[in-house]
């Protein structure tokens, strides 16, 4: 089917899709909440019942938290596999009294779709299975062998998949990824998304005395911990901005000139100023603004605190202090390696009379990078640059983490593109979510036509 | 009344005197929160109440904040009269849920009262009003004239006081002012403290982007509030401990030979650690460690706070962060001449792309030092070593701030003693403030001896 074909059938079929997607809304999937896994449960369901309808072969996943559904379509061991991943799990809706309409049921305004979860990722991934329906109803089967990894918990940190994953190694293999929980810049030019930063994150605890201490009775005799965290975080950068923990940028695979002209780095000071109300000057000066957060990795400060903040004054001296540190980290960084570098360097800045302690996080999380050469992100490009009439397709990357698809991305051997119509006002996460039909009918022909376009190269 | 008199009219009046204390301890008179604005009111009143019952002409003083409460007892013009002074407020009780018994319901173990204002200050202001009360009922009258001044702001500035006093100079004219707010090193050896340090605070608000932004999409872009507040306040310390604001030491009078013997600089390792868990390896490392807290000027991070603290993790980079900063003085710095340095110092620190803003609390303190031959330190010297059966008084000085004495002092034009059986293991501006039923009756004692000491001289 031809992108014009494509979009016909969905104009025609508007209201069924939409009836359809409404369905899959109503159902409040919050996984965080215990008082809604029956929902997160009958939202699964609803998933299996769609593609089973459609001819797949479905599986449930269970373990860990809420359950994995998996399909696959098999055509022949001689074509190429294409997987999907998406999440059928949300947010919560608080604050409640926020909502325009209610959070579970969808209402249409100016276009869009206001529902927990329109965007994020129930209206992603339905799009994704609208167009795989069409196409093997009209032509009877796939051009390539197919597979559907939909989790529910990827709000919570993927606990399922991240306990399962090792075990499904063979099942996952494939040859392209195709990830659709992201978004562009604006609706005006095609984009797509090769690659993530990866991600590691710890708590930093400093003790002094026993207990608070007066500051005027012991001031300048203990080691103040609001001083030595002060001092311990202030080390971590040199003056420039860039990390000065030894070995932090020894594995960090240098971008090449090639690649830099490849990624479409432009950044507008104007409306960046507007948006933030501040200039870019934090990080590694000698990079450009949108360099130092896609292709430079990070140690950002999350949380400090210790002693009084409130209005007024307190005269302490705490007894504690504490720090919420993490790094993002670019191709070829381990995070666990950088885990330790980081920790090592903190504990050996801890002033004599401070004891420190260092808890890293679990959830560790790869950088990701996909060669914009790759099969899955030429037939991404492509495809996206069809529905856009041509318009060619920018290749952007995005500083922040999913540290499930790094390891998804992994064990299946497969290259990774990141692809959607979210948009940055969406309000996922928040009061009034939202998302337009005009670009669940993008999503639609951008997937029919990616899994053609993957089957001809 | 002779020591032992006044040691026997404590014990057969020990039920009823810790009833009165106790009354006066359930008001929960905290000066810096709004919400307990009536308790401190009624906190006032029972100190008139108690006041007037023993036959003292009460004043409440208004303006400012919350009243003063002002009483006298002339006898004569041709006698010299001696003012004393304390306050009935508290600090907050936060963190709440460290308080072993409720923080407003005294308790009594191992013959500690365990309650908030315990020791600082209801408990020294208690003694000394029960003992002015006993003196007058047995001997019908005062030896000389006496004053009283009880205060409502002590934790927060003053500021009532520091609005009225300067027109209330005449009627604070006195011979001899008593400050019964301060401790002694143990309980082994009376002593008596001829100064305390000067103090300024201030408030420092950093800010760098509108919203919190997410770490990952904006990190290594926009500069981290978090970092440059390290970054500042690390830059505050020299690595021996000596504070890097360059003019800081610049009116410090250094301490002679002979003023150096006079006080008791003594310090006990094994025990600083065993009470505070810790060593003192804060300061200027090229003096002893008391000395550091008594004749040297500080700056401390009394607070610091920005971004996520909570259990778990967030990927934020926050909008601002902000630290409480104060300085502790020594003769002959003056306060408003350090805040200007300080302030100076930080904002020629604030990184580009960071907003700052400093806000100088009111309640300066001028450092404060006592001739250890007037006549009122001499008095309580006396007095002091009588309730000890003899046993030489040691000169002390503190290191803590009660910035409205100094004003106090030089506005009543009188020599300052400070005088109490405070410990530094009272746990004041901590969960578990406590002070001892040993010590009430020694502060009672030392009190009454005192007025009449002061008087024979």
């Amino acid at each position: 089917m031809t992108v014009d074909e494509l979009f016909k059938e969905f104009d025609a079929k508007k209201d069924e899709l939409l009836g359809e997607l409404f369905e899959f809304l109503k159902i409040p999937s919050v996984s965080s909440e215990r008082e809604y896994e029956r929902e997160v449960l009958r939202a699964a369901s609803w998933i299996e019942n769609f593609l089973k309808g459609m001819g797949l072969s479905v599986e449930r996943w269970t373990g860990g938290c809420h359950p994995v559904v998996f399909a696959e379509y098999n055509v022949s061991p001689a074509l190429p596999t294409l997987m999907f991943y998406q999440h059928y799990d949300v947010q919560p809706v608080d604050p409640l009294s926020e909502w325009e309409s209610p959070p579970f049921e969808p209402t249409i305004r100016d276009g869009q779709i206001y529902c927990r979860g329109a965007q994020d990722n129930k209206g992603q991934c339905f799009y994704v299975l609208a167009a795989l329906r069409t196409l093997l109803k009209r032509e009877g089967s796939f051009p390539v062998n197919l597979k559907l990894i939909i989790e529910g918990n990827e709000e919570t940190g993927s606990e399922t998949l991240v306990e399962i994953l090792p075990s499904k190694k063979d099942r996952i293999k494939c040859d392209g990824l195709v990830v659709t929980d992201v978004g562009v810049p604006s609706l005006d030019t095609p984009a797509i998304t090769l690659g993530t930063r990866g991600m590691v994150s710890m708590t930093l605890n400093l003790t002094g005395s026993n207990v608070d201490l007066h500051s005027g009775i012991a001031g300048g005799m203990v080691y103040n911990p609001n001083r030595a965290l002060a001092e311990m975080l202030a080390s971590l950068y040199e003056p420039g901005g860039r990390v000065a923990i030894p070995g932090f940028y020894d594995d960090v695979v240098e971008t090449t000139k090639s690649e830099m002209s490849a990624f479409d780095f432009s950044y507008d000071e104007k409306r960046f100023v507007n948006v933030f109300g501040t200039l870019p000057t934090g990080g590694e000066a000698q990079f450009p603004p949108i360099a130092r957060t896609w292709i430079r990795p990070t140690v950002e400060i999350n949380g400090l605190g210790g002693g009084y903040t409130g209005s007024g004054f307190k005269t302490v001296i705490p007894a504690h202090a504490l720090a919420k540190i993490s790094c993002r980290l670019v191709p070829n960084q381990d995070p666990r390696k950088i885990a330790n570098l980081v920790r090592e360097y903190i504990l050996s800045k801890v002033p004599a009379g401070i004891k420190a302690e260092i808890t890293i996080h679990s959830g560790f999380g790869k950088p990701l990078r996909t060669s914009p050469d790759s099969r899955v992100a030429k037939a991404a490009q492509a495809a996206t640059s069809e529905v856009y009439s041509g318009k060619a397709c920018a290749k952007i990357l995005t500083g922040g983490s999913i540290p499930i698809i790094s390891e998804l991305a992994e064990l299946s051997g497969s290259e990774t593109v990141f692809l959607g119509y979210a948009l940055d006002t969406d309000q996922i996460h928040a009061p009034n979510e939202h998302y337009g039909i005009d670009r669940l009918r993008l999503g639609f022909a951008t997937t029919a036509r990616l899994v053609k376009l993957f089957a001809e190269r």
